[in-house]
């Protein structure tokens, strides 16, 4: 018997709009057609019913440190706000950070992530909490003093947590970046994700001063002496790829790497425009990402969509280049297929991650093209309802397992707790 | 006695956020204190309570359009879309497209806003059963064979409507742009508009190609046309500003002339980016516009906000440029004093133009800098209580004057009935 039907919804198919239901049994879409019978049946009351959102590089133990340094110089940004505070992050405000944006997500649309970050046996617990699907990664470090301690907490995590919840959870190497990593090291890292068959999660030419840093110690770039180590791979998932040459392009397509897009956290850092109409034109799957909260400042694919194809709009003073599809590709198939996970559309055999928009909004009237709402008008608030693995996380707005109150007045209590440690 | 109290909120007035309570009396905020008794107390919720958001420049009987048609070229756009359907709009159409972006500007803290269109009845009309504030104008064109229709409409407009709706109406003269009015017309147009005592609401400098066609006829840029032959002075609202030479901002700096910055539109027109940290440090009043929805999609003012920042860090590499104090600013008080409104602050004797922003959710959540979210995380939907001119429009997101499912329900088949007629 079919576990849930969701009808009298528009179904956002790779050919469209269509009416009819869809089907979901044990996790998976079994059915898209009409007159099914389940033991549950989903209203969409004329809402779209489409693939949950793939929020393809953050670091959601941030949200604690959301609107606590805004506006100021990128390495005052880092010296004297975030890292003081990092390093005094334990497991527990971890685990409530990130249930914290679990929250944020499920109502927004999210229903997958992949993340990078510290203290990730407490992300991974609020995951399993959550109910949404990620692919998780312990940040490492890779300098001479800190290679040993790191690989090995990283080796760990993946040990513990690869496949967990049901399968919701799996697992990346995190190293850093190419300039807090060394060459030996991320050749470590890849000898360690080849033999566990996980995939590796990294910054990759995020700032110009990057490339800069990179060319004095390496006389080259950063995505040259990837390739060069045998670093890059399909399994590379590469975030920010902002400051590329032509050639660095064409490298990260012989080597298939997947790269996320951040636009807004790029926007609001000053770190620069990716070269994103290249990238789709080269071929290359491109994600899209909110980074951490602390550069966003919240976790609103819908607003990560928009961003997507206006900055490149505006750089290009082209209103053709990425139209609302490609955004919307990126927000969902690409990201899928950028965390390895076999979702990111509604077709029968697909993981049963799905969202309902709810479009009797005024700002998503009148309905000459639901597409372009979905990237160019709709808001995270927006979304009534989201399924991941097949269970039912909230339905017309009601959260199903997860209590909001407690979990924002904990997140509350352990950021301003923290703070005060720094201070 | 005092009409209304708001308590319980965290009212942001200009020397930052204070908590009391705001009194208002006739419409005009007249105490800011503790335990002020009145006919009606309205619960914040420990929310922010702050000016409505002004939205300097929009054409809102366009919210007809919105998503009819995306991502191509900008004379495509005009010519097979935009032009042909507002050619069949009538007042009608105007009616319910304006009442459409009114629901949308009250359900998302927008308080007043400045609108140039056609059929401008019909736009009147809707802002009177509305009960938002608007400074409205209709559009003209005026070339040689239109001038004198086209301002015979503009006059028989700015006489049936100022001030109407009790003083909540007020108009302004709306020659569309220096490219499609001849520099004859303009002359006239300022001469009707000091003879009337009202403002002035054009189009500036919004495409590299507007300033070439004027380089081309008139020898020079449309901001030293515009002062040659003394049109500019600080009742003129500008719209856009994007092509902007060093010596045109001393030019609008010169003339005291207000800016409508309309990030989003510039972006998804792919227009380019204006000169707004210069235009701020030469002393200029920039306001935010959201523009029409056919190039927006929406008319969020928070997101308007956020774009707002987001473009001019990105633009300059600076993650300091325009903080979101900055943005606030753009979107309250110097909205105010674009639409010469004695508005845009919560202070005593101010008219009570005040919105509530609910803060009790996940993506608000902690709390280090409240305007920081308002900017970087506030989304329209947190609105939850809207006043204008001292009524209640809008109240713990229940709507008190408004039928929304009636409105949605009417432009949208005003929409498709227009889109038939054109087809």
């Amino acid at each position: 018997m079919t576990d849930i039907v969701i009808g009298n919804g528009w179904i956002l198919t790779p050919d469209g709009l269509v009416r009819g239901e869809v089907a979901i049994e044990d996790g998976i879409i079994t059915n898209i057609g009409e007159k099914i019978s389940a033991n549950r049946v989903i209203d969409a009351r004329n809402g779209i019913v489409m693939p949950g959102l793939v929020n393809a590089h953050t670091h959601l133990g941030m949200t604690l440190l959301r609107g606590y340094a805004d506006d100021v110089p990128l390495e005052r940004w880092l010296n004297e706000y975030i890292w003081p505070v990092e390093a005094k992050l334990d497991e527990i405000d971890v685990y409530a950070g990130t249930l914290l944006g679990c929250l944020e997500m499920i109502r927004s649309g999210t229903t997958t992530f992949a993340d990078m970050y510290i203290r990730m046996d407490g992300a991974a617990r609020a995951v399993e909490t959550s109910g949404l699907r990620a692919s998780l990664s312990y940040g490492m470090i890779g300098d001479e003093s800190r290679a040993e301690r790191e690989l090995k907490t990283g080796k760990e995590f993946v040990k513990k947590w690869n496949n967990a919840a049901n399968g919701r959870i799996t697992t990346m190497y995190g190293p850093h970046a190419p300039n807090t990593c060394s060459p030996e090291f991320l050749t470590r890292v890849r000898e360690c994700s080849d033999r566990d068959g996980v995939s590796i999660h990294i910054h990759l030419a995020e700032t110009e001063a990057e490339i800069n840093e990179m060319k004095s110690k390496h006389g080259m770039c950063s995505v040259r002496l990837l390739d060069k180590i045998g670093f890059l791979g399909p399994d590379v998932l590469a975030a920010h790829c902002v400051w590329l040459s032509p050639e660095d392009i064409k490298i990260l397509k012989k080597n298939d790497v997947k790269v996320a897009h951040n636009p807004t956290s790029n926007m609001k850092l000053g770190s620069g425009i990716a070269p994103v109409p290249e990238l789709l034109k080269g071929g290359i799957v491109v994600a899209l990402g909110t980074d951490g909260c602390a550069s966003n400042n919240d976790l609103d694919m819908f607003e990560e969509m928009r961003m997507a194809t206006l900055l490149h709009k505006v750089h290009k003073l082209d209103p053709t280049v990425i139209s609302a599809r490609e955004a919307l590709e990126m927000a969902t198939i690409n990201g899928a297929r950028a965390l390895g996970i076999d979702a990111g559309v509604i077709a029968v055999g697909k993981k049963a991650d799905i969202i309902i928009v709810d479009t009797n909004k005024p700002h998503l009237t009148p309905k000459h093209d639901l597409i372009s709402h979905l990237v160019y008008c709709a808001k995270g608030s927006d979304v009534s309802t989201s399924i991941v693995d097949g269970k039912i996380l909230m339905e017309n707005y009601e959260l199903t397992m997860l209590d909001e109150m407690k979990i924002m007045a904990d997140a509350e209590k352990v950021a301003r707790d923290l703070i005060s440690r720094v201070a």
